[in-house]
């Protein structure tokens, strides 16, 4: 049994300490990421994080079997989805499907923030191959998303 | 993959429908529950739930062997978790443990509202036993959980 209190003028939970993103910083293609930090919240058979992406930033481009369940709770985001793109702002939800590409990206002047809930055990983020890469760059609402 | 865009006004997510919180209005001691929605967001593996509890309402006091993670989105709620009772507003969390007693209520005049999170197979929820009954009918903070 746990109660986690949230800040909202810190946009924080009691005893949850941000950590980032990544432990690096993503060397092949379109695995680069800016400005994200990581809130783990919960643990255990299914993990619930809250990821916050700073003005001007952006998660890596990828792909997994593992299925991100995401529900926007701060600012305004951009999402990239297989071949898709949403706006994404308050409480509006996204499901990844298994190894469909995806990236979030800051959409507005605040901090952009969602809520991603994982199953516990996952597999690890993969790059896109050359299939999928030429694809983004082929359609002009993805392509910005290609870097 | 799918997107549900949410309306912030209707306070509702595309394409979901709200259906009632449970089929049954609880007979065993406890298990009632007053103007409670259930909106089913995720389903898989693990499982995205929106229960909405109307000004008045509270749900069924259970316990079980599969765990919930909750934050608050709407509104102000108190929990009951155990022996502890909490506050509940603006993405505060709760995490309720295995087979630790529980009860939602709606603490404002405003719809209570929390999105939680579940295994997608998980047990039955079970009344309290009489030991229970009786610890929270002798806490003057958790006697009026008990009904």
């Amino acid at each position: 049994m746990r109660h986690a209190a949230f800040d909202p003028a810190a946009f924080r939970w009691e005893g949850v300490t941000p950590r980032p993103y990544k432990d690096d910083p993503g060397a092949a293609r379109g695995m680069g990421w800016r400005g994200v930090a990581r809130h783990t919240l919960v643990r255990g058979s299914f993990e619930v994080r809250y990821f916050e992406i700073a003005h001007g930033g952006f998660s890596s481009l990828e792909k997994h079997a593992h299925e991100h369940a995401v529900f926007a709770v701060r600012g305004r985001g951009r999402a990239l989805v297989g071949d898709a793109v949403f706006e994404l702002a308050q409480l509006d939800l996204v499901e990844t499907g298994p190894w469909v590409p995806h990236r979030w990206v800051n959409a507005g002047d605040e901090p952009f923030g969602f809520l991603c809930t994982v199953d516990g055990e996952r597999d690890r983020p993969q790059p896109l191959d050359d299939a999928e890469w030429g694809a983004l760059l082929g359609d002009p609402a993805t392509a910005p998303f290609a870097h």
